[in-house]
């Protein structure tokens, strides 16, 4: 073992970290209990202003990139510039929960805050709160993070929101520069590895009881439409036999959905983890009249690309079969794809050995929803931490993780952060 | 045969009939090429002067009632009081095409002009031009007839449309009186027949190359809704197994429904002759979110009663098996229900001996659409002509017929009528 214990989970301050998660909720808090800070918003500033005070308290340089993320940085004893990273993002999507990105954040600077105090590590830390990571009003998600990748573009600047403002201007508006993309890109020699913790949110860990996850992959993702055209007739006077009932072809895409995450030989060859039907709409949408057209917005991820392309491909087989069963036109309309991300596997054990080193009961486990760890992927080696989401809810006021569990997690990040450190 | 052909369907001035819908088409004439006559609308009230012209050319006694219904009266030779009806109404939906009430409407006009100038009938013959038919913007629809049956409540009265206006308010704006609506009211005993002329709104008779269509039924129809109640979750962090899709169980739903119109044993016991899902709405309705609330709108139609009683009980045992095996709660929630009516066999074959002896081809069969004449069957025997719909397209402005059929449909019409008159 290369990685010892120097300094153990204990050194986390446990009631300083829940006290702050609560006091960072407080800031875009809704009336229905929720937390909203999108990105960009008079919240989300106060939100950063807060965090950005803790960390200065911590003793690390603190900054805002062109991007408009906030970046602490506390140098390690090698001095050679050599940077391990942490942290989540500090944005919401409408009445969030107190959890998704802050906790990876405020975590992050509470090791910050142990590791000034009790002897840092030999390479840099760089505690991260990415802007934008979920993609309010129509702009794009994980905005900070493909910033620092060099992958935000002039089109991503230019494109309307939903209000028709572009990013450009939402850049501005919280102090970032657009035209300076470039001075946020992190060169990939100096990043030796990022770790993000992050609430499951999902209901797996909660379910199996056990405190840590470690994360194997995020999923590969592909969204799509697919679009029936059939034809709208009376639904009084339109005999049954040669109707072509959208809504109907409709129900049969969304049953096809579900098959394609059953295993073979029930479902389709692929049987990819998850796949989703979340929207179906049908026009025109009134009683008494059959249904002229339909769209069924579909969601498939897997942690293998090749599993999500075998499942696209059984969905356009069913649908030309569905269009021909029930006399309508039945189109797949790709939408977009983002491919499958593994975690480093000497990360990964870091988390692992953290977590088995401070008696935490763990399995590992895919994430299937979407991080800016997966665009940080490109240059460094990532890992992710998992901690238990009660009832596997998340995204919603209703979030929530036993307080025990939020300070296990900030342990394991300590003491993973620690072997890493070392085992670099 | 008690009913000779003394005045032969050849007295029906075709040539004027169809110009006469032309002009009236150009009222409200949408840039789409469809027609809006919204009722209680300007265009709605210009139409009707029109007709009401027409109406006085003919030499009929014209007026509107408190209902803002329009009428015109011819006296019978009996000089009884005793009547013979027929129209439909001036009012469309929202881009409708150019016949749908329309043309009963114009030809009953026809049918009058012939009568007044050849010799009438022993009955006063009464040419009516419904008001709101269609129910535009969220007004009771049949609120003519409903009228001069009794049965148009100080509830419906009192209702705001969606634009928040009382139909009380509606009625005044078109010259009517809601506080003097008994008034409109027509006794029962005076009114010793009923016959509208109508597109058929559907494929049957063009499918079949009939020409004319003696109507049999108008099917009774309940309007339902289906919500089911799920658990919404992130699409991507969700596992499948445990999952409570309210989308899923929504397109079992659909499909379902569509079984009830089967003929047994295929379908449900009931085998109606159409059942149709034309509202599925899904919540929230994002791809990345598996949906937790759906709701199905039902339309459900047959010439008998039972069996749609019978369809509804079927829906709602298939809705707890659905529910039980998708883990929602899928609840059955009753809207209108409207019992359906047999037309009276005697006049029935008026018009079906009227299109023999004209040397029509003729079938017999239910209308799935809601007429006025359902209404009036509550005070006299009824009967329904049919001229086909090509391609069976109604509600839109490609709803169109034959300018021959057209010219069939207003001599089979008149042909009853005298058939009718010699009858009682």
């Amino acid at each position: 073992m290369t990685a010892p214990d120097q300094v153990t989970g204990a050194d986390v301050d446990g009631e300083r970290l829940l006290r702050r998660l609560d006091e960072l909720a407080a800031v875009g808090a809704a009336p229905g209990g929720g937390v909203t800070r999108l990105a960009y918003s008079r919240q989300d500033l106060e939100g950063r202003d807060l965090v950005a005070g803790w960390l200065r308290e911590a003793g690390l340089d603190v900054g805002v990139d062109a991007a408009g993320n906030l970046l602490g940085r506390l140098p390690g004893s090698a001095g050679d510039g050599a940077t391990l990273g942490t942290g989540s993002h500090l944005d919401s999507v409408v009445e969030a929960g107190p959890l998704d990105g802050a906790y990876g954040v405020v975590a992050a600077v509470e090791v910050a805050a142990v590791l000034a105090r009790r002897g840092g590590l030999r390479h840099d830390l760089l505690v991260v709160g990415f802007s934008n990571e979920e993609g309010a009003r129509g702009t794009p998600g994980m905005a900070g993070s493909l910033a620092v990748v060099g992958a935000l573009t002039a089109q991503h600047l230019a494109a309307p929101d939903d209000e028709g403002v572009p990013l450009a201007r939402r850049l501005r508006d919280v102090g970032g520069d657009p035209d300076a993309l470039d001075s946020a890109r992190w060169s990939a020699g100096r990043l030796a590895g990022w770790i993000e913790l992050h609430v499951e949110q999902g209901p797996v860990l909660a379910a199996r009881d056990v405190r840590i996850g470690v994360v194997t992959a995020i999923t590969g993702r592909v969204t799509l439409d697919v679009v029936v055209t059939g034809v709208a007739n009376h639904a009084g006077s339109t005999p049954m036999p040669g109707r072509r009932d959208a809504a109907v072809a409709a129900a049969h895409v969304v049953l096809a959905v579900q098959e394609l995450a059953a295993p073979p030989p029930a479902g389709s060859p692929a049987g990819v983890r998850v796949a989703t039907a979340g929207v179906v709409r049908v026009e025109p949408g009134v009683r008494n009249v059959v249904a002229g057209r339909a769209v069924v917005g579909v969601d498939i991820r897997d942690e293998s690309d090749a599993r999500v392309d075998a499942a696209v491909a059984a969905l356009r087989h069913r649908a030309a079969q569905i269009g021909a069963a029930t006399g309508t036109q039945v189109r797949v309309v790709p939408g977009s794809q983002v491919a499958a991300v593994a975690m480093d596997a000497r990360l990964a054990s870091c988390v692992a050995d953290a977590a088995d080193g401070l008696g935490l009961s763990r399995i590992d486990l895919p994430s299937g929803a979407g991080h800016d760890t997966q665009v940080i992927a490109a240059l460094a080696p990532v890992a992710m931490i998992f901690v238990p989401s009660i009832d596997g809810v998340s995204h919603a006021p209703a979030e929530r993780t036993d307080p025990a569990d939020l300070v296990h997690g900030a342990r394991v990040l300590l003491s993973a952060l620690r072997r890493a450190d070392v085992a670099g």
